[in-house]
């Protein structure tokens, strides 16, 4: 097992994995940045290094000053929490060449599945589901009906310069194609100079759906069910929840089966994360896969016990997996809060928390690297917590969401409780009843008085 | 189902009910005394009554005021908490005199389990096992031997008039019955100016392990596994745990069959606990009944996902349980910190908390009423908040409970963080290896340096 672990990374997550190598006795080090020389994750390691100032390229993503923090405290891994250095295949290469464990893929699965087209092309080798398309450009007329009748209807018309919903098409029949192709088309040239085009299955009421998998060095990985992440705004996710309100025992099993499919066919090892669209016909494809630990994961582990961090430490350690699929027995949500100002457009709100009252009580975690007095720094991502509730019932989960949110006291800056109140009080959400497009409609109601 | 419940009791325990009447959409009030006018409990509960003044017979334990606060408030029902009127027999039925629900038992169940020679005599012949005695003074040397001959050495003799340990003597063969009854009849002659002995089975290394049960108004119960309890400072527990490490899936069945029996025997009603010494040969003996929610009982609803006050409240509501018993899946244990010195003999430490920052994370569950600048006064129970930690193993959830321990700062006042966190390091805990008498030899290490 290893001896001392470097937390390459910041905020809540550096703080995570901190606590379970301390349950594991493993030793730790904390790596900042001078604006976060006053968080959590630098008080609770048992080392602390700081490797430079904001913003991150001159820090966190600073690899030469990563390697050698290890290196003059001996640390014999590294964990990169997510986002940062977590997917780069290049500091995963180096780790390797310092001798020094990266927990996370290796340099060559990085690769293979950071890059959108060849992961594309990989997962359907292994069989997996993903989302049909012409794989290039519109040769014709002809050619886009052929490629619309074998993808079947709706179909995506996009132009290939596009952007900002510019030469884009939804074709519902057959008969609307060529009129909508000829007029994206002229759409297009006249906006980006290039009229070439190409073709996507349209996926409708698409519900982003993902699956935690963690394999280990000997070919094996299992599932531990879904999350249901389709709560995004300009693809951040605000929400998730598991199980999802959308799945079924049949699907759930057909997603998983198809998650370990793709993680056995190029050997995957540690925890990662097969993130699958649905459609309102259960139909599923694959979008990409996070060779990481998601911010999301603690609902997952609040529905099947178990502590993903300790599990990718052990995998990385070279232990073997049960191999055991999960079934969630519970139903957990997770609420991002951000300092953020929800009632205008979501805007950030750094600055002095001055005072903080962390919720508590039956199946409540809360998971922050923040306190009261703590300076949110303006250089990072705006998250300062996440909210977990768990219960037996995807209900009782909601309402013991609500209290939870109605006891946390953040002062001194804006956050996005006031839209996590408002969320579960949607009557779609308490439905279970939404899709990727949900944010789109919604809108904050007035700050009520208190 | 209720519409409003009133919450009898101050502290944790009263913020525990509202959480859970909150989740299920019941209203709440609160009761006060002018000493706790800044405890959470008051700021969470939907309406607030100032009921009296410390000390507590003039508010808490003030019936009166306490019924005159639900009469006014329209209060259909009331939850005692622990302590205060939660075991008062002339309190349940004062409620059901005015027609509001007392969530607990009736007052001839209270009555009946309360008076402790009248339970044991129930218990006996319900069938459960209770400590064997001599029912009444020994009347002769002979008499004494032929119930010493029954019961099975080592027996326990007791002065009638004792205390201090005066008169008692411990015998643990038959040879040395003669000279120790003479003894200590002398003994209790020059000190209490009484000779009259009783005797009682010598319960060997006795641990003190509690089974929960649930009873619902259709004369059903069942039970939810153990507490181990033995980790106790003048009959006040400390930290416990479930399951208990010195229990077997045998005895697990028998003791859980008792408890049932006892139970059903008596038609309870509610949430109650049967606590049983349990000697090193695992025998059990009852030891009393609880008719009501006791402080330990987030660790049991931690192994088996279950919300014991929701349950509480179903019952009353005529809600039939399921009937199930349950065995732990996981492990969990509960460290009281109460605002005490620990270094100090454990000296009540009331004033103000300057800092308070709560542990959070992975398998973390904290049930306060305090926050950073609240005012312990000093006329309540010390007792400030319970951390609990739950995970597979009793090993992790030791670790867990450590670096919880660690993380958890109370700045202004004394708290017995540090005797937990030495009691976590303390090798017989560690190997599950205490009783009762454990705190007899504890001694705490002198503070270490920061």
């Amino acid at each position: 097992m290893f001896k001392k672990i470097l937390i390459a990374n910041r905020g809540e997550i550096a703080l995570r994995v901190i606590r379970t190598c301390r349950e594991m006795g493993i030793k730790t080090v904390a790596v900042y940045s001078t604006a976060d020389a006053e968080s959590l994750h630098v008080r609770f390691a048992d080392e602390a290094v700081c490797i430079g100032p904001p913003p991150s390229n001159m820090s966190y993503l600073k690899m030469s000053n990563i390697i050698a923090a290890a290196e003059i405290t001996n640390a014999d891994a590294i964990h990169p929490g997510y986002g940062f250095l977590s997917e780069n295949a290049k500091f995963s290469k180096i780790c390797a060449e310092h001798e020094i464990k990266f927990i996370g893929a290796s340099s060559e699965m990085i690769e293979k599945m950071g890059d959108k087209a060849t992961a594309k092309a990989t997962m359907k080798e292994a069989g997996v589901p993903t989302v049909p398309g012409s794989d290039g450009l519109l040769e014709s007329y002809e050619h886009a009906a052929k490629l619309a009748k074998e993808m079947g209807y709706p179909v995506m018309l996009k132009a290939t310069a596009g952007g900002g919903g510019k030469g884009m098409r939804a074709v519902w029949k057959k008969e609307d194609l060529k009129k909508a192709l000829e007029s994206a088309q002229q759409e297009a040239a006249a906006a980006f100079g290039n009229d070439g085009m190409y073709m996507e299955k349209l996926i409708e009421e698409p519900r982003h759906i993902e699956i935690q998998i963690v394999g280990d060095a000997y070919g094996k990985a299992c599932h531990l069910s879904e999350r249901d992440c389709s709560v995004q705004r300009r693809h951040q996710k605000l929400t998730e929840e598991t199980p999802s309100p959308f799945m079924t025992d049949e699907l759930r099993e057909k997603m998983g089966k198809a998650a370990v499919k793709a993680a056995e066919y190029i050997k995957y090892e540690g925890a990662g994360t097969v993130e699958f669209l649905v459609d309102k016909h259960r139909n599923f494809y694959f979008m990409e896969m996070n060779t990481r630990i998601q911010v999301e994961h603690p609902i997952t582990e609040q529905v099947i016990d178990y502590d993903l961090i300790r599990e990718q430490i052990l995998v990385a350690a070279g232990v073997p997996i049960s191999g055991r699929n999960y079934t969630p027995k519970l139903h957990s949500i997770e609420c991002r809060i951000n300092a953020e100002d929800p009632y205008n457009d979501f805007r950030p709100s750094p600055g002095r928390i001055t005072t903080l009252h962390a919720p508590g009580g039956h199946g409540v975690r809360l998971d922050t690297h923040v306190y009261s007095g703590y300076v949110i720094p303006p250089n990072y991502d705006s998250m300062i917590a996440k909210l977990i509730t768990t219960a037996q019932t995807r209900d009782e989960a909601i309402n013991k969401m609500k209290r939870a949110l109605d006891e946390f006291v953040i002062e001194g800056i804006k956050t996005t409780i006031p839209f996590h109140r408002q969320l579960m009080d949607h009557p779609d959400y308490i439905a279970g009843n939404y899709t990727t497009k949900f944010m789109e409609d919604f809108e904050m109601k007035p700050e009520e008085e208190e």
